[in-house]
């Protein structure tokens, strides 16, 4: 049974509760926190990006197509849809001498309100540009073109290119997904179910190298340092993956999934983290995750008092007032606030 | 503890999971139907916006300013704040003497992502009368006018009309709201902790006018038919309480409230129904309110059929992609399918 991790409170009552597990581990799976059914498989759905993006570096595409450090980060991300991230996804398929036109990601309205407002009233409609995974997708389809295949039904588990992808995470994660049926993401992709024990070892590796080779290795920092590099290209506006890295750099890997999943690796304390809300709440993942950075990262006061807001924020309504509160319960051991600096 | 009501499935797996509670009662309060913690009290939230509408009309203050039905299905909805939606709102306003002005619910861009484009394509801004509140709103306004007392400040729980809705919701719930500290709900107004049990029972009232007056009464069942008469405005284009109350007309009040809450009456079954998702998840209180009418109100074929999808909905992803579905657990003690007809 999950425990509740986070409560949202109206005045002084509790209205809503979410369930959920966590898990903190190093790279070789010792547990350095635990709550709720770590081993219970979920699909860690966009959290992974960035381990998906491995092979994107490591068959030398990124190279051979001239790759920066703005386009690696838009291949990890799940962005809001906002002029720079469309433009990214434009480059990076441009660079492959693709197009709009290769992607097979599906078109959705830019996940920011305002982007798609904007674009409303520019009276245009959305593109698979504008896709919140287009630079992940944008990214396999370098991959296919770099190893010399069509990328058509690149989204297809059996295409070369996705089995290079499913062999990275299944490599870093040691999951066995060669005996998994995959289900299917938002934007087509497969998507295998992995337990968070597995993901936050993952993640482990996935911020120090350990466990992987050279070249792996080499490629995980260049991901992790691009994303460092451009926090707003990862996801957007206002949003908790971007916050978070403006404030603290490389030092915080975070990566947010659908159905309230939440991956990240802490590259000098030698941690990964995996949180999945049972209810899919994003709210109360992005809550728990707050609280382990502060937890698990040594952070200036200057930091920490920007962080803390995103571990227990204030509710407001639409005149301004405000009318709650989020918080993390006892179960998660401490609270952002009482929590040694 | 709440029990798992719904189930959220990717391929064959669950990857979502939502726990709540349940009451289906009488205007006596028997329990027809009851899971989890129906003793708790929850904020009902928007889904008593027809309660705190009956003042509308026991004041006279309907007949006054020549409300007709349009006016009063939109004093009792949460409504997606389209053109019909909005024009309502101005046109109760403009009844009273009073205009957008006057409104204290707060600006928010409209609900339905495609009336905000819609807006933004004009050039436009929103105004407090695309708030999914201004209906119930402009209903206070009408209420302060008609009782000869300035309208400011109506949000406050001291203010004269506010005092009116209030009494109406501890009259036909019995709780004693006089006792509570109300919290502060989305657009201002007070908001009142009550037990599902008490909002059930509430509801039967309301549906049947069983323990009301005969002013209350006819109050109930004007504000019920009304909305019966204009289902879109309570809601709006593919919304749950739309659809619903499209396919069974009078033979079911819906209404749904924010953090998960759903109420309904179901006056020739004598029955009030209310619903929190523990989570305050709105896609499991939707799958859960679907079950309970196919439960408790006989229905057509053909009924059955528009219905059932909205117990069991399958999920689709931007490429239209069926990748899952969610679906109700066997502690709601029958399928939408497997229920006599």
């Amino acid at each position: 049974m999950n425990p509740v991790l986070v409560e949202v409170l109206r005045g002084s009552l509790v209205e809503s509760r979410h369930r959920g597990a966590v898990a903190v581990c190093d790279s070789s799976g010792t547990v350095a926190f635990s709550l709720g059914d770590v081993d219970a498989r979920t699909y860690p759905r966009s959290a992974v990006k960035a381990i998906q993006a491995l092979p994107l570096i490591e068959s030398g595409a990124a190279d051979r197509f001239g790759l920066d450090s703005n386009e690696l980060a838009l291949a990890c991300s799940s962005h809001s849809g906002e002029p720079q991230h469309v433009a990214t996804a434009a480059a990076m398929l441009a660079k492959a001498g693709r197009d709009v036109g290769t992607l097979e990601c599906g078109v959705h309205w830019p996940l920011a309100s305002s982007a798609a407002r904007a674009l409303a009233a520019r009276g245009e409609a959305p593109s698979a540009l504008h896709n919140n995974c287009s630079g992940k997708h944008a990214g396999f389809i370098c991959l296919a073109c770099s190893l010399g295949v069509d990328p058509l039904h690149y989204v297809q588990p059996d295409h070369v290119a996705q089995r290079e992808v499913t062999a990275a995470l299944a490599g870093v994660t040691g999951a066995a997904l060669e005996r998994e049926t995959p289900a299917i993401d938002g934007c087509s992709i497969p998507t295998y179910p992995i337990a968070l024990s597995a993901l936050a070892r993952g993640f482990a590796r996935f911020g120090t190298g350990e466990g992987f080779g050279p070249e792996r290795a080499k490629a995980a920092r260049r991901l992790r340092e691009a994303v460092a590099a451009h926090p707003f290209l990862v996801a957007g506006t206002g949003r908790f993956d971007t916050i978070v890295m403006e404030v603290l750099g490389a030092r915080a890997f975070v990566k947010t999934g659908a159905e309230g999943v939440y991956c990240a690796a802490l590259p000098e304390q030698g941690l990964g983290i995996a949180i999945k809300s049972e209810d899919g709440a994003g709210r109360a993942a992005e809550a728990v995750m707050a609280n382990m950075l502060l937890r698990f990262l040594p952070m200036s006061a200057e930091e920490r008092d920007k962080l803390a807001p995103q571990s227990s924020p204030r509710l407001r309504n639409w005149n301004g007032i405000e009318i709650g509160s989020i918080r993390v319960t006892p179960a998660l051991g401490m609270s952002a606030h009482s929590s040694p600096a």
